[in-house]
């Protein structure tokens, strides 16, 4: 239990090195019963994968064939565990080697061999973003199991590069929109403003950080258990567990630190016997606000869930930086090969993807909670 | 395992109601062989004990006497469980009679019988803040362990009711004078603002958010898992899992997303194997900058750790709100009794104690990573 | 997560030393709304608390008064953890104190110190019997939860000393009077010949092993979970927990090791879905012959599960025996103290506390195996 | 966390159907720097392979050719996860056709559809012996680990169909023959008879049941946790969890029911601290005896351990036998394909793998014991 698995009882492990033969993912305890197929998981691995589509792109090009393993017998799952394995293809370890000297600043390389004493030098290994693959796959199931359950879990880019995106709930957001250009940015102008900021950066070998948004509707109250399992503190935890990722925070998040009680606290409007089924009567909100995220004392309170994930500025740079050697020289290192100019975009499907296990686990537990 | 546990190696469960006979704390995997004393466990329970003492303050005096039950013996831990035990005193039930047909806003209350069914009525019953006080005890062997490789967690208030305290690193900030003033403000100026800004609050029946800083010194490189038990996301889901907390962010935190990579990577200057025992050499500092807080990869790199957590405002206010009865039928409320007018001072024991949890358990994790 | 917990989702910490101030546990996962007193634990205790009444018995009188200080509220349990004390009272420290400085034989003083580097040598600390109060509380409140579903765990001594108990639905058997002899053995010549038998034990200062057997009725079909955690696997884990327990079989047990396939093999009488509810009707048992002790790959087939386990003598015995002291130096010992001349009528309450802990656990998992 | 994961710290997920695409196994938290190759794996995957070699065999001819897919760069474990990958081969779907919709007698078919609600009719499908390939495999690599530390895990036929093999220690057992004869017994004129009484079984079409004994060497003192970890504990889920086992007994096991205390104990000849490296000097074991089968108080004493755990015939037999329908209706069955007649030959290297995991787990847990 080296921080590879994530659930209690909807339980993922990932594997995978990203210059080794594969990556993928185990999940353990998804019910029997649900449908599931390859082309469920098709979707997000191509949203998660590097293209050659647009300015935040790597131009390294990854096939992410999933190939299901197990726990899938004519089209339902057996309540086995979920085996799915992507090969690696399309590595350029000649691309690496002058990095088995040298540790990237801003990368995992010096901390990863601070911890096991060696690495694997090439492409960050196990601390590359490759990584996310076997998650976004786990995510695919997760979703699909949360689907059956009238639970959908949507991400995009709010600012990407200092360009803020519109606001959730106002003029110009367009959620569709952010599945049609790149960088996931739910408004074209936006969009085509923060795809010039980034080609800048990209000219002079500089990169951008930026924040995505995560919205979950159709929630069920009574989902997140008590003191250290709190909705917000497992949705912490599995985005907190995505590289780059240095904070979260949710509904009103920092600038609650500048309310007062009264106005941020989240007045009951239905009893919660009388809540109605989730979605199906908008009129019916339970609260009046959702300053809080959709979280009350780390349960869910029927409103959508809402927060957002700061990630910062891609580490690989194409401009010259200061590193040292293993011998503790100092030198001068330039980043080479094919690197997103800002991991936003493709962290968007990650997101979800975590937050979709997250509440995947829950409400098999809520199941537990009465007698 | 239902959130009340908490670590892998290292691991506590909490129990207690506010108005049940006690709260406490099981710590299981506590190595043998480390000093440990009650008067061990008293100061942090005292720093978080609401007091008379100040702007902040509930009224409600706790003793908060905690006894060891066992796992000591001739004051060495034994490696087995630590159970510790502290009585409730001082309720005064009557408080809260009126709201057991009622749903506070802000509060557990709604969500907690959505859940359940059916919930304690009494303060919050466990989705009080009394429940820390397990956490606090819990922390306090934490940090008396981790003294031993002198590793030191410290936190302070660095906002309350919209006063900043000065920055860590600069110009008046006092880190002993977040321990003389109630507040917990590191600087006696903003103190005294705050003070102010609480009184008034509390004049007109309000409540106040802020925000708590933590900083851990001493932290030797190569602390956290990979993937899923990164040290920023165990982090993460301890604070929290702190009730009222609404995000975190490390290092540079939500401004990293306007930033660049090439002004955002922390550069070595050491190689892993050279690094000096950490603290023992200041000007030995592994990274040219700390952007990260401490963190590349989700392990830790020899510099300190670093981060922020917002804490919404008291939900309890004594300014009529809106709710409705278990019948659905609209009601104004009051809350009456003793509340806190912001949160963060008692907090900061709490996000010490969470830190500390999280950096023992990867600690004794640590041991298990090589050969 | 050093070994003082068990269970996944309905799971419990037990923590305490024999000669500290306390014993107990907490049990995290018991869903709400479970009716629950103090005199729901006490029954068990009862048993399982040396007496002076008889010929196995100890001559240690513990009051063993448990107190609930979590997690039930106005008579139900809450779905918070519930913490249950016990205060060790009638110690006689001054008894084991010249047991610092050697090693019992057949105990865990040798072992303890071998990985702790040093003990707690008064009456064997956290490896005392005393332990599994704490364990047979927790099995109290597992048995009420089972008690809901019709489920029933009932245990006895099959033998003592040599002395067989009448089998289990053979002339003879007679579970109440199992309840009536302090030896727990259902036929009365069987309790007077092994009473006879341990009353000779003890007046030449030695001790006798013996069998456990436990039975439970009511079960449904489909509990356990496949691969590592399939009700053998876990109710083996539970019992040999039990401290002197050296081995368990289900069904014909060892005795399979001598038949044939055909012999063996339980065949079904009806199909999964037309297994009638439990008990509700005993003519229609799903299959036609239970060697298999309610068991098929790993998961109950509706029939009562069966089980034996095999207790070694007790380690304390009055004659004297070899040992070495710290320094090395060979020593004779004597042990002195109260003691139990055979284990198993005392282990026989805490072998059903284990197995309705185990079966509370599958039977909320099995809530999650489908969608 | 549906029972597909075992271990605290070295912790196996195994995931395969028989008749899917593949069976396999991550590992998580194997320390880095251990050389690893797929040669050390393939060794005990052929042990366990059925073979077309004897007349315990299933005719069925399994290649069996693992794939390291992650967690091992330029011959070293780099602690991350190891991902294992064995493509199921041979298999003859149409052999499992008519089991559709009948339930074999002494199979999982009833309880996984009672569980599920469906099953994997082909072979089994999870239940099916297939499964433990990827224990086999995990084993291997815990072997590799322990083997560091002098540790080596043997295990053997002690009986097939009622033939006994020579015991441990006395004359004619040869642990050597035991690898040579395909029913893996320690003696060639056992393994002669027991060949023939197989044969005898196959001709009428039974089977037949056994006892698998297993020897663990170069043991240190102090492995094993208090309380639910205790080494016997663990070791008895892993050993239970194992298919058609239906026993387990440690050292002198059932018999020492009958035996009484002065006998039975084992006196320590050493002081803790002055034991001997394991396997350094054989003349000074710290102990004069072996009763408890190297396990005091749940840890290890430094002796040698042993056990014994025993296994039902092989369900599938030839003959026609009573069975059910889905609908009720009364049927006979005769269960054809390839299977072995008695299961203790190719249990011996599944026996070796769970006892050589349960330890790898404890040794490294014992580094967290003391400061």
């Amino acid at each position: 239990m080296a921080g590879n698995s994530f659930g209690t009882v909807f339980r993922v492990s990932t594997f995978g090195e990203s210059h080794g033969p594969a990556v993928g993912c185990v999940i353990d305890g998804c019910p029997a019963g649900l449908s599931l197929s390859v082309e469920d998981l098709e979707r997000d691995l191509a949203r998660r994968r590097p293209g050659g589509e647009g300015p935040a792109a790597t131009g390294r090009n990854e096939a992410d064939r999933p190939e299901i393993l197990s726990g899938v017998f004519e089209g339902k799952t057996l309540g086995t565990p979920i085996a799915i394995l992507i090969r690696n293809t399309g590595q350029r370890p000649a691309d690496y080697g002058d990095l088995r000297e040298l540790y990237r600043p801003g990368h995992a390389d010096w901390t990863w061999e601070a911890k096991y004493g060696f690495r694997d030098y090439r492409g960050g290994g196990r601390s590359s973003g490759r990584e996310t693959a076997g998650r976004v796959a786990a995510g695919a199931v997760a979703k699909r199991f949360l689907a059956e359950s009238g639970i959908a879990v949507r991400a995009w880019s709010a600012a990407v590069a200092g360009i803020e995106a519109p606001a959730y709930g106002e003029t110009g957001f367009d959620a569709d929109e952010a599945e049609r250009n790149p960088l996931r940015i739910p408004g074209k102008d936006a969009a085509e403003k923060a795809a010039a900021a980034l080609e800048a950066l990209k000219a002079r070998g500089d990169s951008a950080g930026g924040i995505a948004e995560c919205l979950v509707t159709g929630m069920p109250a009574g989902l997140g258990e008590p003191v250290f399992d709190k909705l917000a503190a497992l949705l912490g935890r599995g985005i907190l567990s995505i590289g780059a990722c240095q904070g979260i925070q949710f509904g009103a998040g920092f600038a609650a630190a500048e309310t007062n009680g009264a106005a941020h606290n989240d007045s009951p409007l239905l009893p919660p016997s009388a809540e109605s089924a989730p979605g199906a009567d908008p009129g019916r909100a339970p609260f009046a606000t959702n300053n809080a995220g959709g979280i009350l004392g780390g349960i869910s309170n029927g409103m959508d869930i809402r927060f957002r994930a700061v990630f910062k500025p891609t580490a690989s740079v194409a401009l010259p930086q200061k590193t040292v050697d293993r011998n503790g020289a100092k030198r001068d290192i330039t980043v080479r090969g094919r690197h997103d100019v800002c991991v936003v975009p493709r962290a968007v499907p990650v997101v979800e993807a975590m937050t979709a296990l997250v509440i995947a686990d829950l409400l098999l537990l809520a199941r537990c909670s009465r007698l």
